[in-house]
């Protein structure tokens, strides 16, 4: 008699992350080669889920696809398909409420469980759901490493990778010009790539959420350097982070304030520089370039082991948890700690300190 | 009896570029090497000449930078020593008049000739210091790759491959999350970046300063590839790229007209996409990592030909030259035929063609 | 009434080549989009023609491809299915005449043309298989940029960029040990990669099989470094390069005349320098990771112009023909022109003649 | 009164390795910097010290060497200036004792303390001159990761980074191709690097040192590969990987046992595999490209950080002691218990675990 293969679905949500293919592959292969389960694949994250798009996952689909950024999945970052309380706010979002659906499409689809791989708002979701009857198992993923409960997750180091990559291009144009460089980071919440790429490339200032800057204090770092006979300054700055009484520069430009997805801090600080130390300045944003590409070498075996782990519990039955890296190694966590408050750098972090120590400043 | 060298310059001016310090170490070590010459390098450029700053230039000063972007003189990017008529109005910039400062330096240093490497602003002031008694030989550079009477010049290929490597990032990105990825790249003028790195990235539409664009085919483009089941577009635009009828399109945004500066064009164009077809759509700007970092394997060699051949030229005292590359190989043209108006991508461009037969939009 | 569409085949022969992806999704794409012909490709070069194994290419297949290496059609460098004379030898390989094979899946599959991108070997068969009756277009391929009538293919930047980048690499270890480097590179008949290689990575000896070198001469240019204070030097060398006198160098040791797929020149001469001049010497054997990776920038702009020339041919039904780039532009030449003989490098080559005066040897 | 400031030596000693100059730059500036000494860097490892040669470190010499591969410093891989037991057998070298040298250049120089960065080797050496008086700080080093006492080294990732895009590169010839790749890491010892890069590259096969692989079961993975229509296997090979009964698989050649220093093992696979199975197969051999570049994003914060807490170490007059990474954190522990065998990757390493679960064979 032929026994019957556990079933268990995976799906992707939130932004975009380098690492999460090799997620799926490595949660798919350990399924199917050692643990005798079936994997099937949403496509657009929760969406696929509420409307029962999906398709199997096999060696075959998951060949080839370690080392591609993006998800075969396919995600979504406007999910809005169920009553859940998000963000800080707490506000639960309006419209219908699409759980019978989910709950429909796990029924008929004879899943044992889901493998849910998302920041934080989509591990709330996770949640969500398994409170509600379905078996959830959480895989953490943010370039911006600013998830609780986990050390780091992957993306984090491709994401710091391109930004030194960046540092490192900007300097020799910097140096050939006496200029100013500012470089903008992702970090909305939290200043972890902003202190990680700026401690990488060198920069002369770093600028985060979590230490709100003097913009004399960045002038004089820029002055000093220039008087010193240094040809140029490198400042990377986060794109949350904020001078001191910070709306009395922003109101510098009306321009900001209305527009808070141009990328603009950097591009006024850039300008402010300019116009008040005379000196010539430059801003990079960034932008997606951090979110795509190949993962990096680390991600890669982050997200396998993220992947493994994640079938693993599954196999087990041990849904309403949550992956993790902490101390150096792989366990778990109850997925009803998730919070959606990010992970902030905190002050006297040994990087902070560390680059302090070489007379980098962080405009404090 | 000892023979007394021959005594050359060398500066480079304008924007940064991958491949100066290849055109330098070149220059000098051919001329130190195989033509008995002395070499030194101007700081700052045209500032180092009219200052009388410079330093000799040696095998050992000129080791290990072959692969270094940026340029061990120096440049400066407000050059405004002499009263020389530039740019597309050929007005005659204020100030004094440096170039007395200029010939005392030539005579004091003894220098038989001066290596003058740039844009088109560069190669003009030099031609009119040719003409009032300093011989110069120009070195074309520029990664807009806008010069006229060459047919390439080094650093556009290192820019292109930046710009290309961007496009692929995007792409990932862009496939796992349906959007509409716009990458502006430079070119004020000419789209000669945009259109080889849009055509190599694979880009659904390219958009450049010589074809008006009309945002209606824009849109049209991408909702085409929505329509079709594409998950996304990717649309590489020239920061000097214009809608027909530009002036209503940026009267959209008080924003772009006050602001050039701001990398905005692909900005807006993303949030005018957004809005019309609702489609996500996010803007990146390359800005400064087109001009960094290491030069490419091509442009080092290019880079290196024309250092030989301009060390050749000063060898043979044939000043008042420009060295390029024509139809395949290195040769020479008269700096006096040097122009400020840039060179621009004709429209029967065999890349234009056969990106059309492809499928690829230009707006038009 | 429907006009039945005319139908193309494709296939890719001989060894990998970053842009071969390139050519087929160009030449697909046009022919689909502009020219209103059906594709289809062969699979594993000529296998699929004679065992008549295709599948069709359409936008889909095709899509995301153009920046990935390989050939989604697979090659083989072990083809013997024709009774055609190749090689420097002009020998007819022994076996079956699959020819039949090939015209009944032509004629079967309603072809009216293939166009076969390949290196030498390939386009030799091609050329046979256009005389017996299968109207062949030829689209020259080679890494080593050997092949005659056309000044370059693509393949040859993407794997100059990988040595180059490995040169660079070396240096910093070079330089901080004190050590001897010698980098071996592709190039069995020409040395064209260790020319531009060798070139813009800074090597103080390149050697090349057209100048068989000096071994003496190797060792001074290593000790003369050594004795003027460098810390290092680098020699780039091609596989099939050869010292003067090669037989007596050979048999310093019987291991690379048994054994030549071993990389064995680089790691002799390495070998030989060490135990001549007491300077610790390092050889390393790049091998395939020249073939491998994504196409570089350049690369891809050549190979979808070639593909794109292609199918503009076989739309033309001007078959026989052989699309190249010669004098900085596509044009066409005759297969019958095509030889086994690879093209070498002049020794009056402008790069050797820069290299010479920039104080690089070649070891004669 | 003016204070005398204390002075602390730095040396660089071993193989090369990514980060050596970002340790020094952080040790100078922080010590510069923050507490207030003095720095000088000595030339050549050991030898700088024994010889008295050695120039002083400051903001200047340290700048823009963050990013730079190799040891600004020098270093030696062939250091035998003391008597001290070492290596596995704990043997004295033969020689004259210069201990005597390195205390008077000690004394001379007015130093409180040598920062020591290196290897296993380097670091016997350290501890040796710490107990004969001269207070020594380690600083541990090795692309391996084979040191024992800390989870992880400056190095590692850049090498890992290089060997897994390396994979990448193999995978697209190998795939069109039908071929086996194998590929043969650094790893005398132990096996980290083909571990890491094995598992983010996706290798079918792993073979390192620590667990004895049978020929049998690597041609047995090849074939099921083949037989199940994949299109081609990857092999990641350690080179100090060993077969059972390993004398028995040398023998099969007279080279390898003669000429240990040819990447003897991964040729020999590649060899044996074609012969056995009849696919045909390739190797490459890594060599010093792993050493070389620019080091990665990571390890530059790891060797930054490392620098600083070595000269916070020496400001304590904490001498004696190893920085180490340990648990997620820097720490420290004393110099008395390096010692020369090298770490192991244990059979139930947790990559090992996962790689086997996802398929992966380790030849055993």
């Amino acid at each position: 008699m032929n026994k019957i293969k556990a079933r268990i679905g995976i799906l992707t949500g939130g932004g975009d992350c380098p690492g999460l293919n090799a997620v799926i592959r490595a949660a798919t292969k350990a399924a199917v080669h050692q643990l005798g389960m079936e994997v099937i694949g949403f496509v657009d994250g929760f969406r696929g889920l509420v409307d029962d798009e999906s398709f199997p996952l096999t060696f075959d689909t998951v060949s080839n696809i370690l080392n591609q950024g993006g998800t075969i999945l396919g995600t979504s970052s406007r999910d809005n398909f169920f009553r859940v309380p998000m963000g800080p706010s707490q506000k639960v979002p309006p419209g219908k409420d699409r759980l019978p659906d989910a709950l429909r499409t796990f029924r008929k689809r004879k899943l044992q469980g889901i493998i849910c791989i998302g920041g934080d708002g989509t591990l709330t979701v996770a949640y969500h759901l398994h409170r509600h009857g379905l078996p959830m198992i959480g895989v953490p993923k943010t370039i911006d490493n600013d998830v609780r409960l986990t050390d780091v997750t992957f993306g984090f180091d491709s994401a710091c990778t391109v930004a030194t990559d960046a540092i490192d291009r900007l300097r020799t144009t910097a140096s050939s010009h006496h200029r100013v460089m500012v470089l903008e980071v992702m970090g909305r919440n939290a200043g972890w790539i902003a202190l990680h790429a700026g401690l990488a490339g060198g920069g002369d200032a770093i600028l985060i959420p979590e230490i709100p800057f003097s913009l004399k204090r960045v002038y004089e770092v820029v002055r000093q350097r220039s008087r010193r006979g240094r040809r140029y300054s490198i400042i990377v700055i986060a794109e949350g982070a904020h001078p001191k009484g910070g709306s009395a520069f922003i109101s510098f430009s009306p321009v900001l304030s209305n527009r808070p997805r141009l990328g603009g801090i950097g591009m006024l600080l850039s300008e402010q520089i300019e116009k008040e130390t005379g000196l010539e300045s430059r801003a990079t944003v960034l932008g997606h370039l951090q979110r795509g590409g190949s993962p990096s070498f680390l991600d890669r075996v982050l997200a396998t082991q993220f992947g493994f782990a994640a079938a693993g519990l599954a196999s087990q039955r041990r849904y309403g948890k949550m992956v993790r890296f902490l101390g150096g190694k792989i366990s778990t966590v109850n997925l009803s700690q998730v919070s959606g408050r990010p992970r902030n750098v905190p002050l006297n972090h040994p990087l902070i300190v560390t680059a302090r120590a070489l007379g980098t400043s962080f405009g404090d």
